[in-house]
């Protein structure tokens, strides 16, 4: 089942394996006129690399991406937008060891159910290497977004204390999980689509699609659960000659609809699952084994400090595609605009 | 922008206002041969039906769905299914009173700004009437999966403490959140579709639309970020002549992949918006107002209650999607199969 | 395969099968704030009705199309548009003596081996009266198209040579084809969508859709694969204050984009299938047979004089869709409405 | 608007610019399981060659296609098939010399005018050399056609006749067009999909995306429309045990379904737009002005003659989605495979 591409007006396509030979994103639709400089996905997959913290994982991805096309004199024509990514560093014989062991907290057992063959190179397809394109592709949503004054940011929930316990952890083999909360400013009251395309759909989508991700909430979220209606009501205001409530328990949305007021929320992401510490599991014939990550491989103690970007690079292609839904519904109510049309 | 469909081989469309004439459902990619009957459809409306349950709207829906097409001599063709449940019961005028002011948590501000023009009778398309239809499409795809042993549970968690306050609740003319936790029992290992049709991502997606929903999670979900990886790992063993894990922190996927494990999660409701209590808002031309809903108006004082039928259809609605997208993956393993297509 | 809607921005769902209770269509995508009357409609369907020549056949249909969401007060909501039209003056019980036949030239053989079965009720889901929601739905877009000056005719090529011939074949119970032509002006520069979403790819698509329908061109057509480059060119020239060509070869499009000249093209139809002179067929089970229509069967001897409208129908839908597309540019090069969006 | 994508279920999105640093396809959707080496993309790509024929272009294409993802060991996994194709051999100097001329009978007059800029560098996304994508992408479908018997040929009409006149057409500068007819042999009663993905609504689609096609046909075509219903229809019979017809005006389809005798049908192609001889035009501005293909520029005197190749590409990637199509419909009217999905 195709189910590579995310997204529906902006829409991208990721391809590529951990160890293959790239890895990479086609952009399409994309609106034409926009200068783009390879310089700002540059930007952003350094933001992902593991250099960033002393924290994530040693592997020295020093990604390169290059622009293939939609782009001619430093602009967007319109025609899609081919990123490549090529990998470098990838020494895929530490893997061999661990080939044919179901791997404890990870997908080779359920892809090799499914698919009868599966690339166990650094986890293939299934690895979070291809979040990569997703940051890639969010840079050039990035483009679109700032012109209209919205900005996104997403950032580990109690990063001080986390931070704290990873030395020990790093120690012990070991891992552990954590929260990004994001914070979208600046989209306009009215944007997303009823009924299946919700803002707080979209997001919810795009946010469990991250690799690790066991949850979501908007606004208030599960706490909601245990609130009553007159606590939680955001009531209505007047301010600045437009309507705004004064407080912000929906976190950004009534209805599957953009209020004006930011638009927040939180990903939860479960620990690193590969971890160095031995683990009893079963070869794929059913024996009993011990499983060990081999020496060589390279993980994050922390899959979600490492997460942040890609939160970010998601929201940042949910409220591209969303600025373009809301084209359609532009020009209809003011007669001026439509006209231009023609 | 079309957003009124969900699925993408199993695929509905829901049309039609709270106060309309009807509202109603098309399923479009039924397999032909599956024995349908309209009583299958009325039991789960009645399931959702307010008389259920003391605490839930007194609105006597009394839906009565109808099969207009896709159904021959008791089977399915293949064609697209058409159902209507005409809309009874509903007085608009009440709601002549409210129609000038901001909704205190409610979407009728945004739909307004994004549309230009808002059916405000009983809320119109942001009225929670539309899951009926999701409820009548679950029904069908339920059909397909029990059929192949697929069941799903959905139940309001907590169930007998919020019961208690909502005596007092009702008193006060106010309400409360809640939380639905679902089961899918039964799914085979490998459903789902890396990378964005993940199980979970459309678990995510379905769950999220569902009106008052705040957050999702899957498995450990937000208590994941607190666990390290050697307790969340599930570990693999050999039983019954197949792989499975011991555990399920997981919540029954990995990498977006069925584990053949439980599919286990939780759904986050708001408390209903809609209160007899008196809140302080402005009108639409932003005039301070107070809010109060009218006398005749009929809501839940918790909406969880109610959406436990719906969560229970979306579940279904996925689960029948995946079951053919995982048809795609069939008989290219198994040559027998594969030749039958000739 | 859910295969039963047409279009993308503007996205139409037909259900329904000629004898059942009744069919449909459900529009999703079209714009808030249009002035919708169900007489527009009701106007379209009686344009394709039967009554309108000697030459088409005998049944009543007098469609009543029945607009049940979507529209408040006169005017579209964005919300879906659910259209019914309920199936009168259907008796299925001469259809019974062919149910078991392989009826020449029509579906029913390859349908049932697909499905299985096969509502045989005047051809079920096979029968042209789907066509009945195309031209409903088509009516909806053209209130979009006429409030930019687009307009759209369609009619039979030849029409009075074929028309000669309709006595006698009425006499000898037999039918013929005819070819459908089709202009559209008014349409802006540009639009259409490269690579896979070109004018001329839209229209095919559309036009193949049709019942009976054999064949496409657009422009020159056939006739361009005997025509050498210097003939064919276009020239452009600069009139009016704008770029146009003198010629129209190109039948208004270029790289697949309108070039502000008329789209001019034709499609081709079979003639009728179901015929009164008596054929030679075979049961379902391959024994011989001979087929002869049912006496109160009512079949047209020229398809083709009814399918003008429908041709119709579908140019309006493809240009609301090009119309919304085209939405997805603007503003982007303009920056002041691009502004209005915030 | 995003169309640079082909197909539902096998999907390949195209993208580069004929004088960019590369162009490529990404597939989405291929089953896992297939061998699939790099040289049969190879051949299908060299049968696409201009050196294939005295009366191709002369560009050495020497086009080396290359798979950067979805096979592992020499066998898809499931996961995107990423192919890249460098240009080589591209001089885009020769171009600067008409980028600012109205070009006869070419698209960057409406490029410019929706895009707002236009890559002119040897035609950018407007140029043929997209189809190369096409070709590559068919080439793997054809790996499972292959499998089920499945095979397609596609040919020039009247070859020798229009060889014949090519040497007197270079003479000139000038060009001519031609028809493509294809042949597609072994597909099984009833795949496609009503209402609008029937086999000729697909294959209409895909062939009108094709540069330079202005008219599709399928079985009798425009003949169609002057023959009589008891002509036209093609009788059943039953022979080795299955029900065929006699005869094949219908192409083989009727509703749209495959009736399991050849899919025949024929693409018109207008003749080459880029010709030698000069033409008068005006520029972008409104000048006149004279017309004149750059000296080092390379073009086809017949396109047609190329466009067998990519009309065969697209019969297979049609009839590769209807083989995924139709996998949905089976298993639930045979319990056996169904309960493999268990």
């Amino acid at each position: 089942m195709a189910s590579n591409s995310f997204g529906t007006l902006f829409r991208i396509t990721t391809w590529g394996e951990s160890h293959g030979k790239a890895i990479g994103v086609v952009i399409d639709g994309c609106p034409s006129g926009i200068p783009l400089m390879e310089s700002v996905i540059q930007d952003a997959l350094n933001e992902r690399a593991p250099g960033n913290s002393p924290y994530t994982s040693p592997r020295k991805e020093s990604d390169k991406a290059e622009i293939l096309s939609g782009v001619f004199e430093g602009v967007t024509t319109g025609a899609p937008i081919s990123i490549i990514i090529p990998n470098r560093d990838a020494d895929s014989s530490a893997y061999t060891a661990i080939k044919d062991l179901a791997r404890p907290g990870h997908a080779n057992v359920p892809y090799l159910k499914k698919y009868g063959i599966f690339d166990w190179r650094g986890g293939g397809r299934a690895s979070a290497r291809e979040t990569a394109c997703r940051v890639a592709a969010g840079a050039v949503a990035n483009c679109l977004l700032e012109k209209i004054g919205i900005s996104i940011e997403a950032e580990l929930f109690d990063r001080e204390s986390i931070e704290k316990q990873l030395d020990l952890l790093k120690e012990e083999g070991d891992s552990i999980g954590g929260i990004i909360e994001f914070k979208i400013l600046g989209v306009p009251m009215g944007w997303g689509e009823p009924i299946y395309s919700k803002v707080e759909t979209l997001l919810a989508s795009a946010m469990m699609s991250i690799p690790a991700s066991k949850g979501f909430e908007l606004g208030s979220g599960f706490r909601a659960a245990t609130m009553k209606g007159s606590e939680h009501n955001d009531l209505w205001n007047y301010e600045d000659e437009r309507l705004r409530t004064d407080t912000n328990h929906a976190g950004g949305t009534l209805g599957g609809l953009a209020t004006g007021m930011p638009i927040i929320g939180r990903v939860a992401f479960k620990p690193t699952s590969s971890i160095k510490k031995s683990q009893a599991t079963v070869t794929l014939e059913g024996e009993k084994e011990t499983f060990q990550m081999p020496a060589g491989s390279r993980h994050d103690p922390c899959v979600a400090i490492r997460a942040a970007p890609v939160v970010k690079a998601m929201c940042r292609l949910v409220m591209v595609d969303l600025l373009l839904f809301n084209q359609l519904h532009q020009g209809l109510h003011c007669q001026q605009s439509f006209c231009e049309l023609t």
